[in-house]
């Protein structure tokens, strides 16, 4: 299977007279003004400087783009919020760059069919805020949920903490509108619960990573918001292993959560480092997490004991979601620390607490600190490791990711979840994946982009 | 975008020898035994007499089949149990036939991951059986449960009763083993709930009728089996459109229901002359459904409340399934009576009344009468016309069929919910899918199976 052929060897100089007419000011070309959309929150370094940047405000701007750049063979980087953790959004040298942070409006709630049309560039807590305005919500809750964007969301079918209960970020698309490599507009999917007309294109683009065509606007399914008050509960271990456990034996009981958390010690101490909250650093790990319905108090209780049966030292219920709060600050704390070589790494999740214990025996061996929060009801954990400064340090820690994501395939796992593999972790995919099913990824790319132009070199 | 190339006008008299050294008795040759193989329980007709037949029992056995016809451009029909109704299985004019009857073994129920490990040509109903051993379930649950076949399911992404509550079969699927055009065999998906490891390969064959690989394995994701005993419930209403207006309040009120059907009088007529149960023939439709979970009787109770106050006309609730029963009987009472022009369409749940009003004015309009069953609470239709016997009859009643599936596509809706494309609805496919997702459609086939072997002209 050939690859496709690659865009590297542009030629510079390209005519962007033709872009800059039919764009405007939406054509960016002052480095200036390029430079904050040439790389995404990771520590992966831009391959260069982009040619321009295009900031769209409509699905014609994308196409108009893409054709441009499929006719000129130019590398294309696409981009919502710029929140990514690969490198998967950062500018090529000589590319282009397009934006879709000015396609930012629910375009309509179906409440009676609980759907919404939604364009890619709008921030997914604020397509959250308009279903709930109809008592629906969307079920995805990355981190980042107030600053991220829904189109890239679905680009790396990034879920977050309530996946335990509603499933992946893919479970809530119906449908997608595409602008592909040579600026044609596809649509995808259909507002029934069940359509089976043709390939499921839609799952196709979830977790594409923009390296198949560039989702301008989603049909999102809703879910009704549960009644009551939630309740939020915390447990605190004295072993990381207790907590993996107890999430194990939560998971398969009667009584489920709608987001469960974990944060090891290391990770509680670098949160409340950051924006104290009164949490007291556990022995090992700290369980987090909210349960909903009329219920929700009852479900707690019985999530709570059961910690306690898996040897939780203290434990409490709030009606307040401070806990869940401290949790969302995990990111910008590690980034305040400077710490960015991390993982996204995933296992079933009966093989929690042997990837706990694994863990802590690779930071033993090699020297160096890992703090772990894990969105623990699914197995997906993401570690961050503590490397002194310098590229030995540097390389000391890849080596510790390294590890811990070979330890998590040994599981039975995945080396991401839901961040992607972007440009950092390209060196894995083989690891995971066999040679025939990385044939046939990178023939679904020759044919849906010929020319390689989008996304280039990434994701698969 | 150029089709794939075409395998007809094959050469006869291929050299089969090498079949029969690689298979032995697993190679059938004679047309008698073969006969049974070559056609689903549709009314499409076999494109003509195969070749042989594969009575696969492993994967490596469907490699060698798909090697030899690929060297020999030969024509590939996959089937399961033959309970197809698109006449996706049937068979080509010196094509192959592989069966996957014989590879029927459930491998694993790994039940602390909720996980099972189940080969293609397992019947749904015995992995359901062999899950509940373990206190789990297989959520999809197609009314030819007890005979179709796990593979077949997933290959038209066929779920049946319980998607209302659980999603379609896509979702509970999360990977496969598949041997692709030219024998190589490959793996999708992972043991985690969350996976972006390269394109979700995964949900590209479910519902891919065969044209993209063989599906010889399946990873399906369980759900525990719900606590306390099952309550089924049914409402009789005099109007159709009425019943149709109970199930949209009650899919979006707070009382969900584990199952949601709809059955209109003639279809209630035609299983009752089929095999009596005692059930009245309502005015316009009957809803039956049921309710799971510790508060199963509340919600049934909640549910007959909503039917009620949409002016259902008798109630009742029941601890058996004999209600479900009755539904499950439609598709053997419809062939009974020699009834099988009917169709699969969808509509957004909220659209219910309006389609079987719809459907009423079709029928009196070209003077067929059309008998409905619906998987109402995901509003999944499937209707069946009383055609006069011979060719002017079938033109008729396929005509109402025509109409019908344009009237779903002006409410939003789907062509076919679960039962694919087949051959019968091939003509129906621009008329949902726009030019451009149908010419991606074509170019992902071209580079999956560029020879055109599998399952070809069918499907997209």
């Amino acid at each position: 299977m050939h690859r496709s052929n690659e865009p590297h060897g542009h030629r510079v100089g390209r005519n962007t007279a033709e872009l800059s007419r039919r764009l405007g000011e939406r054509f960016v070309r002052d480095p200036e003004l390029i430079a904050p959309y040439s790389r995404d929150s990771s520590r992966a370094q831009p391959a260069g400087e982009a040619l321009g940047l295009v900031l769209a405000e409509s699905t014609a701007d994308v196409s108009a783009a893409l054709a441009w750049a499929h006719a000129n063979r130019t590398p294309v980087s696409v981009r919502g919020a710029g929140t990514g953790l690969t490198g998967g959004a950062n500018a090529y040298a000589g590319g282009l760059v397009v934006s879709l942070e000015r396609m930012n409006r629910v375009l309509r709630v179906d409440a009676s069919n609980r759907l919404a049309e939604v364009e890619a560039g709008v921030v997914t807590a604020d397509l959250d805020a308009a279903c709930r305005e109809h008592g629906l919500f969307f079920p995805p809750d990355p981190a980042s949920a107030r600053s991220c964007t829904v189109g890239g969301n679905i680009a790396t079918n990034a879920g977050g903490l309530r996946c335990v209960s509603h499933g992946v970020t893919r479970d809530s698309v119906a449908g997608l509108e595409v602008v592909l490599a040579d600026g044609r507009v596809m649509r995808t999917g259909a507002r029934t619960r069940k359509n089976v007309v043709g390939y499921d294109l839609t799952s196709l683009f979830v977790g594409s990573e923009g390296t198949l065509g560039v989702i301008t606007s989603a049909l999102v399914r809703l879910k009704p918001v549960p009644p009551g008050a939630p309740r939020t509960f915390r447990a605190a271990f004295d072993r990381v292993e207790d907590a993996g456990r107890a999430v194990t034996a939560i998971v398969n009981g009667p009584a489920t959560p709608e987001v469960l958390e974990l944060m090891d010690a290391l990770s509680v101490e670098i949160i409340e480092s950051f924006r104290p909250s009164g949490l007291t650093i556990p022995g090992g790990a700290m369980l987090v997490g909210q349960t909903v319905g009329l219920d929700a108090a009852e479900r707690a209780s019985a999530i709570v004991a059961t910690c306690a049966a898996f040897g939780a030292v203290d434990t409490e219920i709030s009606e307040t979601d401070a806990l869940l709060e401290a949790r969302r600050l995990s990111n910008p704390a590690l980034n305040a620390r400077g710490l960015k070589i991390s993982c996204d790494v995933g296992v079933p999740v009966a093989a929690l607490a042997e990837v706990f214990h694994g863990i802590g025996e690779i930071s033993c061996r090699l020297g160096l600190r890992v703090s772990s929060v894990a969105h623990a009801g699914d197995g997906n954990l993401h570690c961050t490791v503590e490397a002194p400064s310098g590229p030995d340090g540097t390389a000391s820690a890849e080596r510790v990711i390294d590890e811990i994501t070979r330890l998590a395939l040994s599981l039975g796992g995945t080396i991401t979840g839901e961040h992607g593999i972007g440009s950092l972790k390209r060196h894995e995919l083989p690891w995971q994946l066999d040679p025939v099913a990385m044939e046939v990824q990178r023939s679904i790319k020759a044919a849906l982009d010929p020319r390689g132009i989008l996304t280039p070199d990434r994701a698969i």
